[in-house]
């Protein structure tokens, strides 16, 4: 198997994130990447690539046009306009009750991209997020030139990313990118199956109305966790897209056993749907020790879960999301990918 | 005439806001109101009296229960958390492609009832803002009760408010429920002109769908200002209230000239629409001086602009909003008052 990894990642490196009332210290920064492309390489799993260049048109039918431009162009207005700080936060946002048209302030311009004041933007952001979105669809592209296994190092992670909207750390949404890709490629259907502790927000939105990419995602219940809004179990999809979105919420607490019965769940409904590609939106979260969330599976679930992942033979495409026990988040992960490489027949 | 004030305003004492994707000392701070209080004694304006108490129904016809509920209830549930910040910032919001399911989650929900996380909510919040909200009210029972002049002076100010969302340092909407109270009142027709250099987008919101209640407002184009989402020109009301709401926005660096002859526009339309009651959302932040505003005008144009709303006869109502050049917002608080009391026949 392959790596696709851009060292690229590092022009984004947030500093301050928003927590109980104040600026905490960033979570989602680079060492993370780091952390992970170390242990996949000790692990010898396999040549790590560079990505090729981002077809913007990819980019523009995934993201508003508008949106990507915004995030382009974002920093040399910020310094234009002669902004002192090292990085920018949205702090007001158009919600219910609002209009819809983008200001033209900078800050009102910020918030209207935006649905979460905790995601910063800081000079090599958007050079950071078209990096990782270059390794989405890299990593794709490796699968539908016929590799059987690959993983796309994303940093910073996307499944938050909404169609025009940043939030969750997320800027691009790989996994979304990683699937289009695929689906430009063959005619077949292709499942996401998202096993990051939060819900895929962006994921879900970008394909709520299709039935051609089937969502599904083991998460913790929005009700009680972020992002808080979107996740729940009664969303399934809209218009056409009905019936291919399945959510499958738990709580706070969730042990090994229950995670895994979800993803028993969310297989099935992968193979009813006839899936012919799979990608993973992988964060390793759902882990015991990681510093933010809630659920506990140990270093050798996630190689159970590559193992089983792997046992279901589809081309798969491991697209990387969060995880934030940085020690840990590289075993981790080496864990799953050995275990699906190790299930491959050959 | 009356002015009407409770100490309570200072149990809302917020420490900072975002700004420039930092956290910096908070604008809107109990010595505003002390301020302006010592500048209308100084003024010899007359009695400072005390609110009556809150009646609680008219609190939840302005705003939705759940949303009263949730701030009165939020410091017990910060605490009961175990939360560490000395006060609470919403990060995560509903735009669009979200749910509004309330979430359990304490931030969730604090994101679900907020479009802005530069307004902190403390442990004496709900109090402060209950009692700003008396203020208003009380206010609005003098003028129904026969005075011709009052001055509630509100703190937390209110015109942000929307029905169930705080922001833009406003909780409950002061102006909207002394409109309310002079409608609970006669069966007259009330007009609310707000003069803070922000759109108040919350008692725009509010009133948007009503025709007995007519909102004019003099701001700076929320294209170019915040809140950037509301407040723009083509706003002009909805169903039984089309055509009861005027919006009046102004590029910033606006000149009193201009300022003036918006005020003519305002106060015609105030006039067509049969008005009985005025309530005057009163922020003085397009004070040349004002450290977070761009209109230019003086302290005399404030005596100014008392003396034109004098003149046209209406029972006034002042409800105090915004203004924060904290040395000089007593003085030009005191200048429309002392205008408009002067204008009074007899």
């Amino acid at each position: 198997m392959k790596t696709v990894f851009s060292p690229d990642h590092a022009l984004h490196h947030p500093l301050n994130e928003l927590s109980d009332g104040t600026l905490v210290p960033a979570v989602e920064i680079p060492s993370r990447a780091d952390m992970v492309l170390a242990a996949v390489t000790a692990a010898g799993l396999g040549a790590v690539v560079a990505p090729d260049p981002l077809d913007e048109a990819l980019l523009r039918r995934v993201h508003a046009p508008d949106y990507v431009d915004f995030l382009d162009g974002f920093w040399d207005r910020w310094l234009a306009e002669g902004r002192k700080g090292a990085e920018a936060l949205p702090f007001c946002f158009p919600t219910r009750g609002f209009s819809q048209h983008v200001p033209d302030h900078l800050d009102g311009a910020l918030g209207h991209y935006a649905f979460d004041a905790g995601t910063p933007v800081g000079p090599g952001t958007a050079r950071a997020a078209r990096a990782s979105a270059s390794v989405a669809a890299s990593g794709a592209a490796l699968i539908a030139g016929g590799d059987k296994l690959a993983f796309s190092l994303c940093r910073p992670p996307g499944h938050h990313a909404m169609p025009d909207q940043f939030g969750g750390y997320s800027f691009f949404n790989n996994a979304a990118l990683a699937a289009e890709t695929l689906r430009d490629a063959s005619a077949g259907r292709v499942a996401i199956l998202d096993v990051d502790y939060h819900h895929g927000n962006g994921t879900q939105a970008i394909f709520y109305d299709r039935s051609d990419v089937f969502f599904t995602s083991i998460h913790a219940d929005p009700r009680e966790e972020y992002p808080y809004f979107l996740g729940h179990a009664g969303e399934t999809g809209n218009g056409p897209g009905e019936g291919a979105t399945l959510n499958l919420p738990l709580p706070k607490g969730t042990l090994a056993a229950t995670w895994f019965a979800a993803l028993e769940t969310a297989l099935a409904a992968i193979t009813r749907h006839g899936a012919e590609a799979l990608v993973v939106s992988l964060g390793v979260d759902a882990y015991e020790g990681d510093p933010i969330s809630h659920f506990k599976l140990a270093s050798q679930d996630f190689s159970r879960l590559g193992e089983r992942l792997g046992a279901i033979g589809l081309p798969t495409l491991y697209v990387m999301e969060g995880g934030y026990a940085v020690e840990a988040i590289g075993t981790n992960v080496a864990n799953v990918l050995t275990g699906h490489a190790a299930a491959l027949p050959g």
